[in-house]
């Protein structure tokens, strides 16, 4: 079944947005005292019962409510410095949630193009991603911040990695392969033209630790993907 | 420096096809006398002097070639069953050429909706990301074929996973973990819909063994880049 998403799902009555409410009369043409499907994002789903099917503010009454925990053992934190053509990072945020990780970060480094994100246009795709892979958890998708300021401002209690292609590494599999469980892991992707030698040096002062993502030389949206997919099933 | 493609590298004196032709002389404007790097995609590498910048059929001396040896441990022949919006195939290529696998095949099932693929296309992007991700090897791609006729008709020493989402299956990693090295991998991803009930029994029969990709519903394009991933990092 289709659900629909809305950020609130404590009330007991509730009215969708304009957009979601246009899709359920609309489209799927759901009329009053039908049953419709909800999931806010945050691991709750709901049946719910439409009170009034206006195709502005369809109005629910919800039924049932039950909570779906996360099921990752580590949490997972993907900062990247965005492409200039930011269909690669659409594609990015449907794989990141498909995939599952807790939270995404956009960062501006030296080498970006890119100065602003469309977060709007984010949260939709990442809604859209969450209905279609019929999952509850939507990861918290940060605005982009300049480098300095986001190594500055994290968790202190991640575990912090930087792909990096300028060094012999140890590879992300390697270190994941040790890493303890109940974690938290964030990892860093450059930007196309990669981090310069001064961003570097102040992301291992501040406790980052270097890893390879392998021998080939990945896009940035493959390199997020890649260890999207590493973390997911090293620590399911 | 950009590298440009020509499938037989063998000949002392070689002529660029069309496209790159007008590549090589209209847009980067090189000129009889100049340098150029070339690749075959099987693993070869040369330097040439162009010796006629004929903007439709330019042609070269090869002046020195070197061989870059396939460096996986494990062969990965990936098959598919193409998703109806074909852009996410021309994704797919694109990861699988950066990631490096050997062989792509599609693979038309029950719940297939397509039922041609256009190979030249294919072959483009392949090229396209070889280049961009300064790779030696191309993977083979082979045009769509019926399941039934594709799985009888593989590799004898492949060992063989089908993913499939109805079971409780091991999953592709501790799989992995257990595969002995120098080995072929193939593994299977269906459409849109899923295997039907048949399909699984007939390539139990054939010695298929049917693995997971974790807990979440996949896209097929996602299921094969999730099982690309994996692969390429638990065997290089």
């Amino acid at each position: 079944m289709h659900s629909f998403f809305i950020t609130d799902l404590t009330p007991q009555t509730i009215t969708l947005s304009e957009e979601e409410s246009k899709h359920c009369v609309r489209v799927m043409r759901k009329r009053a005292g039908d049953e419709i499907e909800l999931i806010d994002g945050k691991g709750t789903w709901a049946a719910a019962i439409i009170a009034d099917a206006n195709p502005k503010k369809c109005s629910l009454h919800i039924e049932t409510r039950t909570s779906q925990p996360r099921e990752k053992k580590i949490a997972f934190h993907l900062a990247v410095a965005p492409t200039k053509n930011f269909e690669r990072m659409d594609w990015l945020i449907e794989k990141c949630v498909e995939i599952g990780i807790n939270e995404l970060s956009f960062v501006s480094c030296e080498h970006s193009e890119r100065t602003k994100i469309n977060m709007e246009r984010c949260h939709k795709i990442a809604v859209s991603a969450l209905k279609q892979s019929r999952q509850y958890w939507l990861p918290q998708i940060n605005d982009l911040k300049k480098l300095a300021d986001f190594a500055n401002g994290t968790e202190t209690n991640e575990t912090k990695y930087v792909a990096w292609c300028e060094e012999k590494n140890q590879t992300l599999l390697a270190c994941l392969a040790k890493a303890e469980k109940d974690k938290s892991i964030q990892l860093l992707i450059g930007p196309e033209g990669d981090f310069t030698a001064t961003e570097i040096e102040l992301l291992k002062r501040l406790g980052y630790k270097s890893v390879s993502l392998g021998k080939t030389i990945l896009r940035t949206e493959t390199a997020a993907m890649y260890a999207a997919v590493l973390v997911n099933a090293m620590t399911e």
